[in-house]
């Protein structure tokens, strides 16, 4: 590619996209399917189920420790994917790119996603980039949606959820989110902490094959696990207590939520995976998470009641009982 | 919802993204599926191979004559998957918002969405929303994937042209470009032109079943048809010539192509479809696209040659023939 920044040409549809799209997006992925240059990807599809999810990832800065907007985007539609109980199988990619934005981070970006998506066994089968003129987007925004097969009788939601089940944490709150920010703010712990992105897929499998009768799975993103929880006991119609105590937490990530004045239970996660499981099935999810690549410290965070229906309550380190609140207005925009 | 302007709260994760969420997305789409506001919709697939595709589209202005961004969405990424002669089932969609944009603007996208999801027979599943702050959008790009079912034994692609085949365009060309740039520009001659943007997963159906033999379907959006014809000819190794004459152009948009100093060939399109079909199916497929939606002004307007491999050529109304360009450099930009 003879450009080494990104043209409004380069999204035009002539000589310059296609060069684009073959030396950079094709030999990027490498997928076979992608070497056809079709406009839609034709699979094989081993089930008669599948589950379908996508989200579109803006995150500024474009790189922070431990990551990038790349693996942020593959891993995040693996794991919306992976909440239904699927195997996750192909992603499509959707790029808009700023005019201006320097090729060397575009390829940078495709490696991370190249990578991640081979850790998680998924293929990036089909994809579109338009480009948009200097000072209309922010480098690069990046749509994945992620087609997985869900097995016969796997039947997961948020709406399952039933008083006496055990809710389960796959490992430490907050990472992503105040990696990003303090990244994008300077500030100089940034260094210690890093984004949690991982894909989740394998974890989730394992633990689906470990407790069976598992209820959800879902990955507390933007607004952390308070909106996760919260929207669970919403659509469940049950109540969510979580202790505090238990829940894991790096002591750089508290110090830095406590500084910046974040409460760490609504900081954005990449690389986290809630599982509501009923309690006869707790110890055995619990292990098989454990068990799991990025599980090593999943831990029993909660309980599910029956009322009030649509709560959730912290029990904090000093016994006392509040409420866990999902975020109002905005505390931190442009993290995924 | 209490807003009536995108605030970058309802990016946030919180409750004002889910106000956002239910009350305007979901509410305007309206699909049983989406009401469950799980990460992944989980979805019955009705055989053993599926077809894939995605599309970002940034198209400025939002609102043009004959559709809007959200009509642009929908068809478009129901055209792509079938190209590969798949029936479109499902679709996502993924919003970038930019702070500020009018809640009333975004509702009547999401009509237009579901208007054209009816007519082209597609769910909306999933779906996800971003905002971006003011001046690092365009009121909003949408990012559409999507899903369809192949029947055993469909295998269509740009590289299956042969020698003696024949080039079926399903209706006139440049009406979507014209009618966007024009609009944009604010030119008087736009009232006349409206988009062409349609779904032809009917008039695709339709085609396949009466020339089962036909080699590949492709839309002519960025680039127009001249993009389209040269990435078949590169693909199949072959070459390919159109008579000029055979080519049904509008005289609005030819005049406003020459005015323009544009080459209709290199015009967008959202509306309408090429074939390649071998000469003995040729008759039958021209009669059941004639037939179908959006088909009544189709045309055979070219066959396919041996050689030169990889070049396309126009025999002109005056009876030279020329070479027919890829688009060099940038045209037209945001016109999908």
């Amino acid at each position: 590619m003879r450009a080494d920044r990104i043209l409004l040409a380069h999204g035009s549809g002539g000589t310059m996209m296609k060069e684009l799209i073959e030396e950079v997006f094709v030999a990027g992925f490498g997928d076979e399917v992608l070497h056809r240059m079709d406009d839609a990807a034709s699979l094989d599809f081993p089930g008669s189920r599948l589950a379908f999810s996508t989200d579109t990832y803006t995150v500024s800065p474009l790189f922070f420790p431990g990551g990038d907007i790349g693996r942020l985007a593959v891993c995040g539609t693996v794991n919306d994917v992976a909440t239904s109980g699927a195997t996750p199988l192909y992603l499509s990619v959707g790029f808009v790119l700023e005019e201006g934005m320097p090729v060397e981070d575009l390829k940078r970006i495709l490696v991370s996603m190249h990578d991640a998506a081979a850790e998680a066994g998924v293929r990036i089968v089909t994809g579109d980039t338009k480009v948009v003129e200097r000072g209309h987007g922010d480098g690069v925004y990046i749509n994945t949606a992620g087609v997985g097969v869900l097995a016969d009788g796997v039947d997961l939601s948020g709406s399952h959820c039933r008083p006496g089940d055990v809710v389960l944490l796959s490992g430490t709150l907050g990472d992503h989110g105040i990696a990003v920010v303090s990244t994008r703010e300077g500030l100089s712990f940034s260094t210690d902490i890093r984004t949690d992105a991982a894909p989740l897929n394998h974890l989730v499998a394992a633990v689906l094959a470990a407790a069976p009768g598992v209820r959800c799975f879902r990955d507390p993103t933007r607004g952390g696990l308070a909106s996760t929880l919260n929207e669970l006991a919403d659509a469940s119609r049950v109540s969510i207590t979580v202790r505090e105590n238990d829940v894991p937490v790096r002591e750089q990530v508290r110090g830095a939520s406590e500084m910046l004045g974040y409460d760490v239970f609504q900081v954005a996660n990449e690389g986290k995976m809630v599982a509501v499981v009923p309690a006869d099935q707790a110890a055995a999810a619990l292990a098989a998470m454990k068990s799991a690549p990025y599980g090593e410290e999943a831990a029993i965070v909660g309980e599910v009641a029956e009322a009030p229906a649509g709560k959730v309550y912290v029990k904090t380190s000093f016994g006392a009982t509040r409420i866990m609140d999902m975020l109002v207005g905005e505390q931190l925009p442009r993290i995924c």
